[in-house]
């Protein structure tokens, strides 16, 4: 219990009774080590049987699992009876029906690999999982595997792996040393927001420009109020102006701009609730695309931060 | 089937033989209609039990449940056995451990009440669920264990009910017509992204600037380069300035602002990761709040956001 109570003193949590709780394990338990968290688990065996109990806070198991029972396993049976190897595929722009269906002719049993398929809202993640007697034949099968996936569904796929889209982008941004500035309108901060959940992002990430109110787009980004006025500030052409424009006064390599209608009110026959333009400029060329999505407010608000880094994905791969 | 394709029309996604299988139901089940997705329900009398099977989707669950299910169970139930009542009161800056353990001393068994702890990072909510014979009685029990809570964690309330703390201050600013504009540093674009969470946010939220790149603070924000090169842009004068500047460019009522170190790196001994400061400025005075987080960069950018939101709500709800 004093490791426990040392570990509240350095955090500067206060030190309750009910936190005493923790120091307690059951007879013959053996107490795994929590290095990220103040409750530790421990591991129990019952009938023959282990039993392990760890918190199931994500950043305390991530580090648990591999540094506490996983070695305790692999003491108790010292020789591997099998190789598991995973690998996720994520996808974007098919419904998780749609992804079911293009693989539905792929007989994974046969290939000894298990798939599952985990919607990641906006994004659908393929995981498979190959389990072989040697790490060679699991490796084999899992590439068998992978490769059937990407013959189906390469138009969709943005990544082999757990890194998210703008880890990728990150990558990117800091391999091609460009930095780049945000322009966002229906998005409302969430580009930015996703951008600088990557550490190291202060490389890349120069400033972001929330402009809500049209006012914000004529005065900060240099959008002429008659563009506004004929084509709406929901339109490409100020979707382009707004990219350009944060490029411009920001001194960036590239510029990103979102402008739509995230709802649930404010839309029109013309331009329904869902409607979303995004636009990327590089000082010498500026692209734009449109969609039109049909969920509630937060979730048209991911789907137009998705195809906004998705433009600036594919741009920045396809640049030599 | 018919109808799942006239939907699967209206929304113009595209139909597979996979869908299909969303029109087939056990013989003698009753179809629930979905109002807000493709997949209907069912309800199944099995051995004397009712079983419900609905979509999980949260929005598809919400609506399902209260529209489909309760009404069948009242048809079937018709003289109700018991009235159960509901209040959730959400709390921030005591750890779910610390609300447990000033709660201990209260009987809600006694009450008639059932309590939960529910983290939602950086919030706890404790439900309080009364079941009693009459409507009367299961109010009386829920007022009396709620001002049970309050008596014990009043510090810490922020809301007796499910308004998010971003639902909460849009309520505030559109009751008291006041404007809003934010300089985010640390938190990236969080802070403008919660409060463009809410629907009809453009009505209070002028612009949001994400100010990463110390030039950013001075060009746009206004922010003397010397204040940054003595007190530093992570300081309680930064984020001062931050606050007025923004309030200042946006012709706003009033100017948020955050400035700290996310993490996991540019921590120093004065000033470590975790570290933020939070200002709002009205035009009279400027308020500043200075904290110290020890999470993971997610996380500390959440935390950041909530004591920047909750010192805008404290602010909005003193003025008369």
């Amino acid at each position: 219990m004093q490791s426990i109570k040392d570990r509240f003193e350095r955090y500067h949590f206060q030190w309750i009774e009910n936190n005493a709780k923790q120091a307690v394990f059951p007879q013959g338990s053996e107490v795994i080590v929590n290095p990220v968290g103040t409750a530790p688990g421990f591991a129990l065996q019952v009938d023959g049987k282990l039993v392990f109990v760890i918190p199931g806070v994500p950043s305390e198991t991530q580090r648990m699992l591999p540094e506490g029972v996983i070695p305790i396993l692999r003491r108790i049976f010292p020789q591997p009876v099998g190789h598991t190897l995973k690998q996720t595929i994520k996808t974007f722009g098919l419904g998780e029906g749609a992804v079911d269906k293009k693989l539905a002719d792929v007989n994974f049993a046969d290939l000894g690999v298990n798939v599952g398929f985990y919607p990641v809202f906006p994004e659908n993640h393929v995981v498979l999982i190959a389990h072989a007697d040697s790490r060679e034949q699991a490796q084999k099968n899992l590439q068998k595997a992978q490769d059937e996936v990407t013959a189906r569904l390469s138009d969709y796929i943005f990544s082999f792996g757990e890194q998210t889209l703008e880890e990728i982008i990150a990558e990117e941004l800091t391999e091609k040393k460009l930095t780049i500035a945000i322009a966002e309108s229906c998005t409302g901060g969430l580009i930015a927001n996703r951008l600088t959940d990557v550490s190291g992002s202060s490389v890349y990430f120069e400033r972001g420009l929330v402009t809500y109110s049209n006012e914000a787009k004529i005065s900060m980004l240099n959008v002429p109020a008659d563009i506004i006025e004929k084509h709406g500030a929901v339109s490409e052409e100020t979707a382009r102006l707004m990219a350009e424009g944060v490029r411009k006064i920001s001194g960036t390599d590239l510029g990103l701009s979102s402008t739509g209608i995230a709802g649930p009110t404010g839309g029109t026959k013309e331009k329904p609730v869902g409607t979303v333009y995004v636009a990327l400029a590089d000082g010498s060329r500026t692209v734009c695309r449109h969609h039109t999505f049909r969920w509630d407010r937060k979730r048209n608000k991911l789907a137009s931060s998705e195809v906004a880094l998705m433009m600036l994905k594919n741009y920045l791969q396809d640049k030599a």
